[in-house]
């Protein structure tokens, strides 16, 4: 942050306000403070007779690599809505929502993936602009190399395990890579 | 937002960016785009023999009313640690997590709350800058009509549901109020 986006000064403070304890991003001209927060991503973990619906990434990050549907849950949406709305964008489905499932904080990232376990049912599903590719995989021709991120891996190890053991609880877990 | 934080122009246009589909904050004139996105309130119910700790608020908003201990979520912390740390801020008491308990969209302030289930054990408390009274309240004593926020109630009512039930499942909805 360079310039106030309220009043275009360029007396911009990273310091801590008062009755703060955090850094913040304070315009010396007008007094306003600027806050950053973690963001949250949404997605699905969509289910069909053991077999889960990955997307090949066909925008970057990760372009080419294998993930479950997922995004920037928008302002003025649910979690379920955002999720859902996501799987649409990126694999066509609308599946249902079964029960949240697993929830991570990315620490090193600022942000926190939220997945949905959801049934497939006989959705359609296929490509759109934002996955070149869109596929029911089952256990063992999940193309576990080519996985484009850490929680994505985390929640299909335990859907696979959760399958093997007939109960599918949510978990919340801290992700710290850095 | 009226001036370009990246470079200070003030040719700010809120429009439908290329390739997506919802209207953002656009610098004609560096071409940046400004993403807003729902922020994290995290917090806990904290327990202890079917007692909850309520803290009265001293500060905006709802000042004067009760509330469980919460707040924004900062960056570079879980889940888990922030609202561990709102729960010091605003009663000095350090819980250990029981379980995530409730999950609350709420789309007309584009935030989502989350409560942790905790136990306060023996762990002392009290007011603090935030809360000019911090107090363990039983079902029979919680001041109804004087809580804070929506998603507080909620959260209240069903852990003493729970609490005859002896069943303390996570739950995760909308709160669509307007």
């Amino acid at each position: 942050m360079r310039y106030c986006s309220k009043c275009g000064s360029d007396q911009i403070d990273f310091k801590v306000p008062v009755d703060d304890n955090l850094k913040r991003y304070i315009c010396s001209a007008c007094n306003s403070i600027f806050y950053t927060n973690p963001n949250l991503i949404v997605g699905t973990i969509c289910v069909k007779d053991g077999q889960v619906l990955l997307c090949k990434r066909n925008i970057e990050p990760r372009l080419g690599l294998w993930t479950l549907p997922a995004g920037f849950m928008e302002n003025a949406e649910t979690l379920q809505e955002g999720a859902l709305r996501e799987t649409k964008e990126e694999t066509q489905a609308t599946p249902k929502i079964i029960a949240p499932y697993t929830a991570f904080s990315l620490t090193h990232i600022s942000q926190v993936h939220f997945f949905y376990l959801t049934d497939l049912g006989d959705e359609k599903f296929g490509p759109t602009s934002e996955s070149s590719d869109v596929k029911l995989f089952s256990k063992d021709k999940i193309p576990w190399d080519e996985i484009a991120f850490p929680t994505v891996t985390k929640t299909l190890k335990y859907y696979f395990n959760d399958l093997d053991a007939g109960k599918f609880p949510f978990r919340e877990e801290a992700l710290k890579l850095w």
